[in-house]
């Protein structure tokens, strides 16, 4: 997932894992030729859970995926881990989350992947996503609290079809989905014993985290990775400004950065290269190091360069040498994740002044809603968040109530600076890495792994076996008593 | 709140504190008349909670009090004690809760009452609760999770307002208002410190409770106080039922009864003794303890009487001497708490064999559902308050999860047949009383009240003293830290 910028919906970047740079470009799990462990299923799930009038009743099909090739089963009361869904396909997650196929012999675990409500084949009615994005009373149903009542249903689902009572469920998600697997956590203990929220900002909201917090990381990496790229990004704005004042500057920068239709406006170019930073930020992944390629090229162009011209030799290098360069790349006014931010998740990140490698844009709320209204018609709800899940102070408010949640992030990650970054008890608690990126923990371990990162799974996967094992002695002492 | 009886609605007996007999006729809490310390106000509160179409945000005027007369103020933090409602008008809560008056003083605890949606003045739309409940969907809305979503937003709001962040807040609910406490508690931990849960039967749903439990304390109850009352009673059906098949034998039982109108069929007669034997035994309370009156006039009418005059000499000396007595008085079939008991409060309660004083009439789900059907065509779940607030294997669930929450219980009320009886962990505990009725210890404290009963209420307050204190140390602590 990615924020909103400071220019509301022109830059809207979503997608957990999404990324554009040819560097890493997933592949996407193809359901034919899977393997045979990998199993789908459609749920009849209820539109609406919190309602009982007559069309509320009404059912569409959820998929979900079940690979039972590891499971210990039902006599050894063996672990289920349970992927929430973020705001994609699932086929996507398959073909890129790793932590629990990498982590499923281990813990004899049963795994079960659920798509999100509004993604991929889980749209109500078989509608399309452009057909129930239109329909103001379908997409009224697309919500976070909807959608961790469909898993608390399709999970209670499937332990009770494989009559897995006893079975302990581990919930994991990255991002928004993160989010989702730390409040599924929260709201429904008695499903999910523990829950691994990846990379998940849960702070971001009613401006808990500061609104700045994301860009000052994206600059900090920059300037940790070079400070002359840092340096030659700050001073490249003014640049584009000066040259797109001058008569015929937009077909300069147009022809200077080959974009695919001639620029319309200077924002529009400005617009993409901040997506791009931000992206090489967020997905700073090893081995590659797409953000070091990025200010390599930079820098290694600088004799005889100008500044735009050191900017367009890191475009290249990042995306690939094209034919041209599609400046709306990072803008697809279709996507819904728009409509989860005009709604109830609103975020509010902007730029700030500081001492940020960025053009000043705070985020402002009215404008803000002013768009939402004119796209969808309704006023977001910037206050449902905390109201629902809370994260003021969360440390006070839940240091004596909860358990078993792990908060992970990796602090280059920009999306960090809305996670939870300490302890908040003996058993939520926070598993950081200086220098890694959004989501890495629960992608696939590679060789190449830096120890680091192999450490930080170590130390998730220990902690869940903690829980695990604290889960069998009471189920030993508990069971049996009426009351338990 | 009283259960669904074994006949469907037949006997839908609520009202959490209600109760018939004249021998404790509450007063009504009247706004005009009443001390000024109790302020009025309504909130704007949402309509829908989880949905984001255009329509559900709708909203609604939602009735809630104020006192602040004991109040410590924000400099202090002192806390706010919250009572929820239940399903009633709020000014019959506050004629009766007394926990709240009597700690304020020494909590210097603000006080807040809310209204529960559809009930008194918080109607939506300014209905007559009959308009309300014939509109499919307006009625959709009422239901527990929308509930409890709009304690947390007038709870906001009142914090919000009186600048009382830091203000810890306790939640107090009697019956189904004590569910929703514990609930809210488990769902809010960022709003409510800690819940006082009195007579909370959230043991009822999805059979984890015993579907005879109910009916097998009122039965006890009815042989502790008087082995021959008890004997009395289990006899009287068959003679009800002998005399009801002789010509002319429900006008005999109609005279013998007294009944308002002639009886269509005996059960009319049976269901009420069994309504009426009910509360007695969930009501009987100090220092009147109805349950004595009535089994002292069945036993001492035994000379010189038949069984059907020995009943009729116990009903007159419980429901006081009247013309006639009306055999629907616990039969309202506008009442509300079928609506919920219809929607999501499925409430499987039925006299079983057993050694019960009662015919048997196990509850039967396929005719609870086809009535329900009839009466508001939607189709009861059995599993969605399980599936939301979960309650299977409580102990298992929770031992290692939340904290602060008191479930009270008289063991003789019926109620706690479904209640929490054993500590979960340190922090959410059991505080029984073995002579104990429904919500006693909720209800004003009196000079006449019996040791056992002071020692309940000592304790949980003691145990709210202890939440609350540790609260102000974690406010120490953790305050002024960003994360905290």
């Amino acid at each position: 997932m990615f924020p909103v910028s400071a220019k509301g919906f022109k830059n809207p970047r979503i997608g957990a894992f999404s990324r554009t740079a040819t560097h890493h470009e997933p592949k996407i799990f193809n359901p034919a030729t899977a393997s045979q462990d990998f199993q789908f299923f459609f749920y009849c799930q209820r539109l609406d859970h919190f309602n009982y009038k007559p069309e509320s009743y009404s059912t569409f099909q959820q998929r979900y995926v079940i690979n039972s090739k590891y499971w210990g089963g039902v006599n050894s009361s063996a672990p289920i881990f349970a992927f929430l869904g973020e705001e994609t396909d699932l086929d996507y997650d398959l073909s890129i989350i790793g932590f629990l196929t990498d982590n499923a012999s281990r813990f004899k675990a049963l795994l079960v992947y659920i798509e999100h409500r509004f993604y991929g084949k889980s749209i109500p009615f078989g509608y399309s996503s452009e057909e129930a994005m239109k329909n103001a009373s379908i997409r009224g149903f697309f919500n976070s609290a909807q959608a961790i009542a469909d898993y608390a249903a399709i999970l209670i689902h499937v332990k009770k079809t494989l009559l897995a009572k006893d079975s302990p469920i581990i919930v994991i998600g990255g991002s928004y989905g993160g989010m989702l697997a730390a409040w599924f956590r929260l709201k429904y203990p008695h499903i999910a014993l523990g829950a691994l929220a990846s990379s998940a900002p849960i702070l971001y909201f009613d401006d808990i985290a500061p609104q700045a917090g994301y860009y000052s990381i994206v600059t900090k990496d920059f300037k940790e990775t070079s400070e002359s790229c840092y340096e030659t990004i700050r001073k490249s704005w003014s640049e584009i400004d000066e040259v797109a004042s001058k008569p015929d500057g937009l077909s300069i920068l147009s022809q200077k950065f080959k974009t695919c239709s001639k620029l319309k406006r200077s924002f529009d170019l400005k617009d993409y290269l901040d997506s791009m930073y931000a992206e090489a930020a967020q997905y700073n992944e090893p081995p590659i190091y797409p953000l070091t390629i990025l200010c390599r090229a930079i820098d290694g162009a600088a004799e005889g360069a100008d500044i735009l011209g050191q900017l367009f030799t890191g475009v290249v290098a990042y995306m690939g040498n094209k034919s041209c360069y599609d400046m709306d790349q990072y803008n697809d006014p279709t996507d819904r994740w728009r409509w989860q931010m005009c709604s109830e998740l609103v975020i509010p990140i902007g730029h700030e002044k500081n001492d940020s490698m960025f053009q000043p844009a705070p985020f402002n709320l009215s404008s803000f809603t002013k768009e939402c209204k004119s796209l969808f018609g309704v006023q977001p709800q910037p206050h449902w968040i905390t109201t629902y899940y809370g994260c003021h102070d969360i440390k006070l408010t839940l240091h004596r109530f909860a358990s078993n949640i792990i908060f992970s992030n990796g602090l280059r990650d920009p999306h960090s600076s809305g996670g939870v970054l300490e302890n908040i008890s003996d058993s939520v608690v926070a598993i950081s890495t200086v220098n890694g990126s959004h989501c890495l923990d629960i992608l696939p371990a590679k060789t190449s792994d830096p120890e680091w990162l192999t450490l930080q799974r170590k130390n998730e996967v220990e902690t869940i076996e903690g829980w695990i094992s604290n889960y069998y002695s009471d189920l030993e002492e508990f069971s049996g008593q009426t009351q338990a």
